[in-house]
């Protein structure tokens, strides 16, 4: 059985995590990882992973979504739609940078066998893919990803989440340490009802001083250039519109700077959230018990983001890269909780 | 020799056009298409057009740019990293809906093989890639165009800028008549020097009855909806920053406007601006200079945008489409200055 | 009775307009002006205008709202708050431009009257407030807007909405003519319903010859910069949320567009929606009925807010200013509808 | 004299701060104060504070300037223009929510005395306010802030920031505790020369649980909604745009999220950010010594925020507001650099 940080004694806020303290709380929600890996060929260590709202058909029944962007130095495909229209269509991809066109056209595969429609009786569809940079484990340039790759991640999805090296995580690398794939969740209890809020992260950012749940950091700060990036999605059960689901996704951000970054030129970051709950109205403003919710799960969301950090972390497994690059697992008994 | 808007004596605001009243008009700026044409193995009425901000290695000389977006209902790739860091560092490329995440593929060999240190002493490159959907004209489900095909429209790049259905245009309808590919440039004399500002439109918007520069607009409105859309560059020789560049991208809108269209729910809209003026400043702010060359570049920009899209029209012929549809090339006597 | 546009058989599109085509056919819309005109203690020609999205108590009773920036060359306040929470909670307050701070103070002093729960309770109240700068006509460094006209002007709501020089149209200028306050609304008909969409227009943008409303526009364009700008809102009972009355509102751009303009550099253009229907829902964007009507939604904005444009211009006085300076009413024979 | 964190031994970050550690290590900019204080005629515990880029007139030598919208939940004025041009023309106003619009005025007053242009030769100028809610300490409804009060900040304006409870201030609360002005610097050291970037913060949000910085944070969280807010201001001699300054400004958030806050929903948070280096260039793209300056710039903000957060509480003195709600002074030796 893997670790996870709450195995290890550390602790994230005050609310309680779902059941399988993953995005797989939220409704149907179900994660697919493709992990291209191996040494023939070109050195591959990348990958894919898809998040899927639900299991039915996302074009036809799409979801109320909205993206919030931390740091726009980064590649993600779909944003302005799902900024004009608010709402996703197809599953999230998450891969590596220079992957996000045949990701793209992934998707496009997926939605074309889904709905024979797209593209007579109504118009084209809306890929969304996020991204990090894995080069520096990964012979980025030989493009090891293709589109099938994504095919193959929506069929694997299941609501047992794997973290850490694991499909777009495979050859990423957070705070110096082994980093990837993370998740967690929050149970959100107010008047208006009890939801689930879940996060699911690609961790690779940050400078290995600025890491703040490790107990010394004492290491010397790199002269290198960062080229790291931070991918994130948010999914939560509450009835919400796009306008509340970006306040939300907005909040991620806390959970990321929480852990030491202050947020590098080259770390692309963004966010992008979305509700299972079908037919979101877009609140009543006036409502006090929607403004409660609210309150909670923006403090979920925060939780949950720097949870699924550290869980990225404590899956990781030492790896070693192309070109003889190695990024260590975090040692466990390192970590801590800061004060 | 094929005719353009200006020699039907059609006027477009009180600016001289430049040379060749192309967005080529511009430095050292040109234009390639891949037209995607046939019957054979599925219908294809499609292509990719690409435009060159200069001749050079553009992810080592980047130039700075800007997007302004008219409606969201689109895919357009690479927008939130020019936003982000204001600049432009691959050939943008245009093309039908489906195939963005193939240009996207594109743009990144082209990247690769100009570029050796990408993905290995640098980090990865933003492919920025513009989009409209065919579908009307073109089997757009059979994916007719492939990455190497924006390799193919980069080789055929030149400074003769072809209009009309070529390229990305070759399966575009806008008013209801063949649209596509259309160009027009503007001098832009002011007491700060002479410079020059070019546009190029895919068009492929707007219903019959709104178009304003025919004389007689008697159709009644199709009840089904529209599937256009519009994608703008805009290219300038003035010294802009990426905030002046945003102001200029978003005059754009006042020419699309112009020509009659209400800016239809699906009709993606989009323009991007770039300057050829390498090290370009961000402008004074409180020079008067600077402000009067701002004001005649705005108009420009509306008024080259306008003439850009009538010259799309103008270009077009008649053309037969996969299922039998036809798009008729709108018959130049009818086109009429609005008052 | 004063002339409209209509009267002269000027025409705006397809839709039927609503009963008194203005705004005030929406839901229970009125509109306040508060006219501060006279030479005695300085010379004003300025003024007042409030638009009132219901009677009852706005802040407990919030409408949903959006803004649309077309060029952020202006002053208006409230904006952030409207952008995050997507809600209106006070009147809206058009003046000029140096007169925001005053506006403010008098919508906190509306509020705080209607609320004796704001800063005691609940927290603080967010006015809205948008401007044009009338002082080619006006001296506006005297300041003769003060925070009790807010108070007059909301006094003197009614749903019989005062057209031209009135209230904030008062000083200014459009296209070189007397402009100001207009109106316009159109029925929107379609398989989800009926509903209505209003536009209130304060006009104040221009150059003379790119006016395309009127027969002959031979002027020469000044040398001078234009310094005018323009406020806009549109109301609608059609239930949308805040992401789609966005949409709505960026629809106004079209309207402002077709009228000749191309965006002056210093011309400050905002547009804010507002929803009559108190408990907006977001949307089922996967809902046909919804996009049908969204369509005609945006056809109507577009129309309604050209027409209220010309309206202002129909129903301007010739207007002596102070200085000496003259705006002419436009002649209305001069008019006529472009090609 | 007053201590400051340092003092206490607390530690923020690698980079060494200015000479005084405050926004006036930057290029000429002087901080003033006025406080308003008293019991008589309504209970006030409120003030204003202006930030002056320069000591010249602002208005003719604009600085260039960017905002950062962190939770728009808030009423700043000023902010479409400085988004839009990416200039500041006016002093930055920080007061309490209910006098935005009397700052404003203020600020109005101040202009129009500087520049008797404005509002005949030229336009009009664009104040910038930005805002918290004293309402806890302060009675807000008395509105006890008046216009004058921004003339006399201007004038009492130094380069010795007082911190704490002076200014607008006066009647803050942070963490539960007295909360108002802080400020700290950094001195940023790379290849491109040697800047220094500085921030003030008029901190007033957060649950007192939720504070990283105090040892042991055992207090339950309260079931009260919080009304807080925090307004930021950055400046730097580093020549930067306005898109450069923007990015900067984006990293305050990462300063104030490690403080503990997970961004309450009534928390109105935003940064603004100037160079006092005019000409600002928008930088060489492709510098690698541009990138390496921003890179350190990101983390000198971020630190700087943070400190200049925990300065604000340091500084504070136990104030009893109006209707007997005190606000206790954090107990310095409770204070713990997080791990």
């Amino acid at each position: 059985v893997t670790e996870r940080a709450r195995d290890l004694g550390l602790r994230f806020g005050r609310l309680e995590p779902g059941r399988r303290n993953s995005i797989a709380d939220v409704g149907e929600v179900v994660v697919g990882h493709r992990t291209v890996s191996g040494d023939a060929d070109g050195c591959a260590r990348t990958g894919v992973t898809v998040v899927l709202p639900h299991q039915g058909n996302l074009f036809r029944e799409k979801v109320p979504a909205a993206v919030h962007v931390i740091n726009g130095f980064g590649k993600p495909a779909g944003f302005a739609q799902v900024e004009e229209l608010g709402t996703l269509e197809t599953p999230i991809a998450l891969t590596t940078t220079l992957a996000v066109g045949r990701a793209f056209d992934g998707l496009v595969s997926h939605a074309l066998a889904e709905c024979p429609e797209i593209g007579v009786s109504v118009g084209s569809v809306n890929p969304v893919v996020l991204e990090c940079n894995d080069q520096r484990l990964n012979d980025a340039r030989a493009r090891h990803v293709v589109s099938e790759h994504v095919l193959e991640a929506i069929r694997a999805a299941t609501d047992a989440v794997a973290e850490g090296g694991v499909g777009a995580g495979t050859g990423m690398i957070c705070y110096g340490w082994k980093g990837g794939i993370g998740t967690s969740s929050r149970l959100v209890e107010s008047s208006s009802g009890s939801h689930r809020l879940g996060v699911l992260v690609l961790s690779n950012f940050g400078r290995p001083s600025d890491f703040r749940w490790r107990r010394r950091t004492f290491e010397a700060v790199s002269g290198s250039r960062q080229r790291g990036s931070c991918a994130i999605v948010v999914a939560t059960d509450a009835p919400l519109g796009p306008g509340e689901l970006r306040r939300v996704a907005a909040r991620t951000q806390y959970g990321v700077a929480r852990t030491g970054t202050y947020g590098e030129d080259e770390s692309g970051e963004y966010a992008l959230a979305f509700s299972t709950a079908r037919r979101a109205p877009d609140g009543d403003p006036s409502s006090s018990r929607s403004a409660a919710s609210m309150e909670t799960l923006f403090e979920a969301c925060a939780d949950a983001t720097e949870e699924a950090i550290v869980n990225s972390l404590v899956a990781g497994r030492t790896t070693r890269g192309c070109g003889g690059a190695v990024a260590h697992a975090v040692p466990h008994r390192e970590l801590e909780t800061p004060a």
